[in-house]
């Protein structure tokens, strides 16, 4: 049940393997897209730049588009070419992983709603935002180039740093209860924050699925509720 | 020797319906357990019952296993099966809700950690949580039940309901929030029950995905970027 990555590349000639290398790259044109986003609603929190916040609000219709656009390629491609083993994996991923960066779009579409409202009330975004922003984009990134390279090792990379930004997101959150506790002043303007860590840790974890979704496609095995030693394991089998 | 197509092809979809039927057996027997899990959760809440939280969390484990092992025979069956048309949708859409109801298994495991934690403290529930703990076990059974029947105008009222509970929970946010403000001491205690509304105002919205899975299923259409009157349109004309 192995995916054969040098035999799969080799018949691209053909009109079918053109067809799924088209899907292929229209999710990464989609990812593409998502981590512009993404990237754009972090800079507004930073720059307190309210036109980046707004642009990556706007982001959320093209983005949701881009997703049914590849649903139905998937759904077609399926119904058509009735493809087996390796190709239905790459199907059945691609389809699954779409849904994960679509709902990535989802949670940067929040964050830069919060951004906006941020601004608008001169509340200041703290150094946890920007920190874990930057670990969660890192992982978006990755999980994006292990699926267009088939890196099975730099998916569980993905997975791996989903352990640390858990543990990033929990200090923050205490810090920022305890400071709510002391300091009832504090209350709105923390909770704005503790929303957009809490969209920023949901963002890790879809990086984490697509990296499973990638290492599904390779090595026929479903590892979404494995533990981290288990995709360790089945990655370097 | 006469080869009768007929007879032949009837038995081949004989078997292959018996097939379908399984797989949807499976998500619904599912769905069963996903909706004990969330009625012992919040029975745990209601009742101040540490046991019911225990089973609530107990059930994640089986919930994930059904998860795979619907999620193979989907493949498998389009592998196999090689369905076109409404079959196909069929498979497609089972796929879908069997994430999404994996999903609320999940939200279910957190409110249940929730519950023993406050438990543990002696903190008590809200009126809030019941109440909307109630309308969102509505909307999961009416979604699965949409499902069961292929009924695309109740899989409508869900979607309906989605816009009513998301009133109910900002409203709930917003007095919470205001509450900690004016009672720092309460800050502890009211974050515990903010995540748990935050977990069902979510369930609220997979319930909703399960409906427009069905909706897609019976006609054709993706409805999961479409307003509630593009629903109603969709599934009224």
């Amino acid at each position: 049940m192995k995916f054969d990555k040098a035999s799969h590349s080799e018949h691209i000639s053909t009109h079918f393997d053109a067809e799924l290398e088209q899907i292929k790259s229209n999710l990464m044109a989609m990812g593409g897209l998502v981590e512009q986003q993404l990237a754009d609603a972090l800079a507004a929190l930073a720059s307190r730049d309210a036109l980046l916040a707004e642009r990556a609000q706007k982001s959320d219709n093209k983005i949701n588009q881009m997703e049914i656009t590849i649903d139905e390629e998937c759904i077609r491609i399926i119904a058509r070419r009735q493809p087996a083993a390796s190709d239905l994996r790459l199907v059945v991923a691609i389809s699954k992983a779409n849904r994960d960066l679509e709902r990535v779009g989802d949670e940067t579409c929040r964050i830069a709603r919060y951004a906006t409202k941020m601004l608008r009330e001169g509340v200041p975004s703290n150094t946890e935002v920007r920190h874990i922003g930057r670990h969660v984009s890192e992982m978006v990134r990755n999980s994006l180039t292990a699926f267009a390279r088939y890196d099975t090792e730099l998916a569980y990379q993905v997975a791996r740093e989903d352990f640390n930004v858990d543990e990033e997101y929990k200090f923050a959150m205490r810090a920022l209860v305890t400071d709510m506790m002391e300091e009832p002043r504090h209350v709105a303007r923390n909770m704005n924050i503790i929303w957009i860590l809490r969209s920023l840790e949901r963002i890790g974890d879809h990086a984490c699925n697509i990296s499973d979704h990638l290492i599904y496609l390779v090595k026929g095995i479903n590892v979404s509720h494995s533990s981290l030693e288990q995709i360790k394991e089945t990655v370097r089998e």
